[in-house]
Order: structure tokens, then sequence, then C-alpha cells
């Protein structure tokens, strides 16, 4: 396969972010625009797009990040007071939102979420203590105290088909909604590959032992600021050990069992199945159209 | 393809992390050690291994991270005073002391040079300022004054060869050694795909516009604490507009000129290539073998 996800359309033009005299320039430009949102959520329009206003509307000393040029006009989003890095399902008016937004809005909003929040999240220096500066156009933070440079964070995350014999291995996190299933997923730790991270998840949270792990796809995922990496990996055995301080449940399911979750959705008989928005859904579609 | 690391063959025993009991049972046991660097710089025994010393040798109240169990002995790692987040190519005993480690000594070694690095450079809590106290085994740290978890980075950096027409774009990263040359590379942003992140570091180091981004493979990069995704794309064109504050220079290769640097190393006429050890020197043995 490969799982693909539009961009945002957005030139970054990191160039400018450097160049404080060309940042000053951006904002002060009559055509510059800025993401509204309630602390971090989205506020939607009538016809389910992002909400803009014009840069005179922020409060005198806001926090501003540059996201790019929109076919030449400067978009920037604002800092908000506090962070959220609670996952999306715990986040009902996000949940809601992204569901509804286009693609390329979806992407738009997602970066800049993950990149407010980071900074709401992260206003002093991790190295002395001190509190930083915003920096570079609001990609980076600096500490004016020890001379420490802080960069947003990504954070890879492998989620995982996990196949035996032509039935899939899904789980319920302790939070998500009832009857919800989807890939089991995991932070890749640091000195880790791709691989060995399906492997090492897969085993803590359930005891299966995988191998043969293939990459599908990729996807940004702004709760708070990951890039989830998209796996296929066999088992030789179906013998579950679930680990309760991490999984609600985890269990094998039928090929036709996931057809029906995907085709009914939220009135399935199986399981509710991930949605649409959530490279989750995607992964289990590529499993449906292909052949094990 | 896939190109594929190794790993260290620890059982990272992550279950083990939140329990404190355990933890100190762990660091208790005969059999336990911990490994033996200079700074962040490994010290290798006559047979170009990792040196290990028993816990005993460590200073009072030195903090230490719980790295995982080898053959059931369990194995740590010390945090030191200062951390370095540098490239490689700037930490001479490091370049020297990874070029020769097997490929396990290397993965476990990477692996806890990022973890200690990032603590020695995060004692503090990045959304209030507060000291920060280690916690699960060295997987965390906590603050006792607002309750923020901090977690360990792995930073997904996209590291990519452009091809043209049986030709390779190569560049000189601006602090590399004299006429060494290799793929790009640059970290991938929030909000942004493996593929997007392609695209536009392509784009800034090179106004080159690139399509048909594929995966590679990956490895882990301890220099800080780098998750590198390598992936092939395709240009159009081959002008090239070098980004000078990035690169010290860019070149379209032949397929004869990757060979011959590949064949001959250190002494090659079209250019040095990178080591071994790293995942560009793979990406070019894989783009050899293979058809355009």
């Amino acid at each position: 396969m490969t799982i693909s996800f539009a961009g945002h359309g957005l030139d970054r033009a990191d160039n400018l972010r450097p160049d404080a005299v060309a940042q000053a320039e951006l904002r002060a430009r009559p055509d510059a625009r800025v993401l509204v949102l309630d602390g971090l959520s989205p506020l939607l329009d009538d016809a389910n797009r992002l909400s803009w206003a014009g840069l005179d509307s922020l409060p005198e000393g806001a926090e501003t990040v540059f996201l790019g040029l929109d076919a030449g006009a400067p978009v920037f989003a604002v800092v908000p007071l506090a962070g959220d890095d609670r996952p999306a399902y715990l986040q009902r008016p996000n949940w809601v939102a992204i569901a509804v937004l286009s693609p390329a809005d979806l992407a738009l909003y997602s970066g800049a979420r993950s990149l407010v929040d980071w900074h709401a999240r992260h206003r002093f220096c991790a190295r002395c203590g001190s509190a930083t500066a915003i920096a570079k156009g609001g990609w980076q933070r600096d500490c004016p105290a020890c001379g420490a440079q802080h960069f947003p964070r990504t954070d890879p995350v492998a989620i995982m088909l996990v196949e035996h014999d032509g039935a899939l291995l899904l789980g319920r996190g302790t939070q998500f909604p009832p009857r919800s299933y989807s890939a089991l997923a995991g932070f890749i730790e640091p000195g880790e590959t791709i691989e060995q991270g399906v492997a090492r998840e897969v085993l803590e949270e359930v005891r299966v032992a995988v191998h043969s792990v293939s990459y599908l796809g990729n996807q940004a995922w702004p709760f708070p600021s990951q890039l989830m990496i998209a796996c296929h990996a066999r088992a030789d055995a179906r013998d579950l050990v679930i680990d309760y301080s991490e999984l609600d449940d985890a269990r094998w399911f039928t090929r036709a069992e996931v057809a029906e979750a995907m085709a009914r959705g939220k009135d399935a008989r199986a399981f509710i199945p991930p949605p649409r928005h959530a490279i989750a859904w995607h992964m289990l579609k590529w499993w449906l159209e292909n052949e094990a």
C-alpha cells in the first residue's frame, strides 16, 4: 500500500522563520490572519471550515506562531494559556470537530494545535528552569539564562495490525468508548527501530510474539503531537495474556467480523471501528482489500 | 527493500519500570551491572566491546536508568552531569567508538546514550520551571510542583535519496569532514507526514520538487535521539538552488561515481561516502543494487 494523507497546502516558508524583521512585517500585513481556537479546539463555521480572524483581534503580548503562507497570505496561530496532552477521545469538542473537517483543514489544524500546545506546556527551560522566550516564528524556544534551544516535539508511535491465519488482533484502550476496538499502538523508545517497537509493544500488551513487520503508511496526529507509523506484523499463535494496566480488552477478529464492523460503523455487531480520520480506519480498510 | 538494524537483545522489561520496590531489588542484585561511559562516550575493552561495572562503583545519589534484563541480569546506565546534543561528527570519541562496536553493542549503547543524555538536559520542568525527579526506572521525570510528567524524546528524521534519470542528489552539511557527501535529511515537523517532510526538506535545501516518495527502512541514531526514516524520492529536474545556511554543497552524482565512492571509501575520487554504521551507507548500497 501506502496510506496517504493530504497536506494542508501551506508553504511553511521556513526561511522566513529566523528573520525577526520579516516576522514583524508578516504580522503587520493586511492579509495576515490567525486561526481561531477555543482553547485548543477549532471553531467551525457554518460550512464546517476552520475560522479565521485578523491579527488586530489578538490581545497585547499574545505569543504567535507562524504557520506559513497560504497562497501568499501569512497565517498564524496563538499560544493558549494552557496546553492539553490528553488523548483525543477524552476531548469531545476536538473529537467531533476533526471528524467533519476537510483533509486539508484537518492537516492545518493538526499542525497548529501540536505547535501551540507544545509552547503552552514548555514555557520553561528543561535544562536550567528559567523562563524561555518564543523564537524563530514559533518553531523554537530559547533560554536567555543558559542559552539552551528547545524544539517542538514530534513523537513517533508504532500502530500495528497483527495477523494470524486470517484473523486480526485488535484491542481497547482503558478509556475507549464502549465496544470500540482499534489497532494496538505505542511510542517508539530511544534506541529502538520501528520494527523493534512493534514487537515490544505487542509482547508487552498481550504477550504475543510477532515477526515479518512491514511498513504500511503514516499520519500526523495532534493529540498532542504524534507521527503515527502504521505497520503489519504476523503472529505464530493466538494465546493472549492481556496487560490490563494498558488495555481493557484485546481479541482476535475474523475477516467477516472486521468487514461487518467497517461496513456498519457505530451500528456494527462485532465491534465499533476507529473513526475514518484515524489511520487505524485506513489500516483496517487496507487489510480487507488485501489478501492474507 | 528493507534496511534493518540489529537490536540489542535486552528484554526492556518495562513492566518492572513503575515498581519502585522492584527497581530497588534489581539494583541490589549481585548480577546487576552498569554501562561504563566517559561522559557520553563508550569505553571499549580490548575486544572493542562495551565496558561494564558493578553498581557498587557508583557515587552516592547517582541517577540510574534501567535498560532492561540481559539474559536475566539487570542492566543500568548512569545519568552524567552534562548532556551533549551535538551531531555525531563533532564528537570524535563517539564517532570512532561506534564504528567498531558490534551491531548489538551499538544498539545497546545508542539507547542508553539517548536516554541518559535526555535526563542530563531535562532536569527541570518545562511546564513550571521546578526541579524534576527521575521516575519509572529512568523512563520518565515527574514534577513535584505541578504534577507534569515528562518523557524521553525520540525525534523522527526523514533521510532521503533523491533520484533523477539515474543520478543521485547528495549534499554536505556545513560541518561535514572534507569531501564527505551523504543523503539530505531533516526533522519531521508537527502536523507533517513523512512524505511531506521529505518534500519540504528537499525544497528548502536545494529548491528541487520531488514526488513518488517511498519508504526504505529506519534506524535509531543516538546523536542525540533520532529515529532516522529512510526514503527514496524522484525529481523531475536537476537545477539546484542551495541553501548555504544548511548545506556547504549539494551535487548530482552518477551511478558510476556512487559505486566508486562506496567501493573505495575514504580513498574514493568522487566523494567520501557516509560510514557503514549510518543508515545513509545502507541507502547508497541499496540504490546501487537496485535498478532505477
